[in-house]
């Protein structure tokens, strides 16, 4: 039910997950008066891969999170966590209201142990490829110790997604030199330097989408994390507004935008941040996967599609006993 | 003598900004054996207006700032600052060593009584024109206070340089709703609805290029500012690049790339970074501005008419008077 654009946007990206996906089972969590209509081909279609889960509410984009969570009991949100938390479903995907989907999915799943703090991850493209980043948001003044176990859960994540057995991390910094820096990235570069994690040092904004050096994983205090990932979005944003622009000047303009077509529309497929949407709740005992607000059809594909591939790669249980073993090799010491 | 190609590209910025502007002076500060040589054409061509400096002494890029204010006490960066001091230049331009020409500057300009610390601001291209950003790197683990006086000193440089009466001014956050943020932006946050300034609220990431208002200035820690604007040029980097490689595919695409060339030619006059180079460091009481160090002849000649606008306008004296002001008015409540 959630997002911008609700029903409209996650069935149609659902139905073709379902089709493109013979090994793929989705249960639609909403108001049955509404979803019930709008699926009756689909359910006579796919008996045994698509069902139906009332749930009578519907928690707001601008609705507090605390609100939300106190006073909707039987939110669309709350009821597709709880089938997570049940066993259910292996995994929650929703476009709804971020706030409340995070202190929901943290209420109802709680935390794995060790773990004091859920993080947001999700991918950018970048010159080699993509980069994963957390915090995305999730938490401000974050401590060292934050950080770390924010790259000890990436880390875990990203070696599970990407089938590599040493990501390398780097810290987001205002420079390489170890004197750069604020007091939490340079106590976390300690941390870092002393775990078992591939650590390769600092690295700046640029990274995360063109860094001179190729890295996996970058973390950072998820007030960084989320004003660089929204800086991102209003570069490209200006950036293929004003190129649009430019193609839409005057006639000659525009017809040589026709004639070049097909080489725009490529470098837009390369960079369309739909085939980057959704971010994952990392530190959690269960799988709540975020899709943008704002996501149209194959946006949400995207988000679902990732969901998929956690769920495959057993994300997080392989993050809870990593987190598990670097707690005791830690203790140790 | 600075930057990463020195004379190479500094005088000829010079020498085309003394071309273009009949009222501009300047002196070269630097090596006499190395700059007059390339000059002696131009020493005959502007006699009354172009002058060599000489200075024995250069900071490399990655020297230590420390290190380059106690041991290089006649570099290139430390003569031309001290003619600024002595009144005997107006601005001082370099392409060098950041922390370095901060410090130095810092060292021999002194402080604006009442500001505790310098700040670094700039311009980025946004769908409105463009936006003032500070602080873009000098200071890490700011106060509250440090975030209200680079308000105070940013407005006025935006007051002066834009003749606007009331700048409007966004708080960097990673929200816009009341609640959102960390200690820092929400303290901050008070201090400046308590002013006379025109603050508008917390602005996203995005609203350095792309917001949904429009605002003059976005203030923010040093840390947090920096990495935005690393990864504003992060993402410009991916994107251009993407663009390029689109339209090199293949034979057919280069002769659409061809055909396409004004188009393309226009977008990229429209957000070329060179047109944005040149930072000025606020809260010194002399004029100093920072060219990228990979600046180009064009960049470098952006920083050099900075500077003018800048000399022009007399922001240096407008930010004293304003923060004396300021500081006397809380005083007085």
């Amino acid at each position: 039910m959630g997002g911008d654009f609700g029903p409209q946007v996650t069935i149609p990206a659902s139905l073709d997950c379902l089709k493109n996906n013979p090994g793929l089972k989705l249960i639609l969590v909403g108001d049955e008066a509404v979803l019930n209509p709008l699926l009756s081909n689909a359910l006579k279609a796919y008996p045994s891969r698509l069902s139906i889960q009332h749930a009578s509410e519907c928690v707001t984009m601008d609705e507090s999170p605390s609100k939300a969570l106190k006073n909707k009991k039987d939110s669309s949100m709350r009821v597709a966590i709880n089938l997570v938390r049940d066993g259910l479903a292996d995994a929650c995907v929703s476009a709804g209201n971020t706030g409340a989907l995070m202190a929901t999915a943290r209420f109802v799943l709680k935390m794995i142990p060790g773990i004091d703090r859920p993080a947001i991850i999700s991918t950018l493209p970048s010159i080699y490829g993509h980069t994963h980043v957390l915090d995305l948001g999730a938490n401000v003044d974050c401590t060292a110790e934050h950080l770390f176990q924010f790259a000890v859960m990436g880390a875990e994540l990203v070696k599970a997604v990407e089938n590599i057995d040493r990501p390398k991390i780097g810290l987001l910094n205002i420079g390489e030199e170890d004197v750069k820096g604020n007091e939490q990235v340079k106590s976390a570069a300690k941390l870092l330097e002393n775990s078992s994690l591939n650590y390769i040092g600092y690295v700046e904004g640029d990274s995360l989408n063109a860094g001179h050096v190729k890295v996996d994983l970058i973390v950072a205090d998820g007030f960084v994390g989320n004003v660089a990932l929204k800086s991102i979005e209003g570069a490209a944003k200006m950036i293929g507004g004003t190129l649009r622009q430019s193609f839409d000047k005057n006639l000659f303009t525009k017809l040589m935008g026709l004639i070049a077509y097909p080489a725009l529309r490529s470098f837009k497929n390369r960079i369309d941040p739909r085939l980057y949407n959704g971010a994952s709740f990392l530190g959690l005992r269960g799988l709540v996967i975020k899709s943008h607000g704002g996501a149209d059809i194959l946006a949400f594909k995207t988000a679902i599609q990732l969901a998929e591939i956690e769920v495959k790669k057993d994300v997080i249980k392989k993050i809870s006993e990593q987190v598990e073993q670097s707690l005791a090799s830690r203790a140790s010491v």
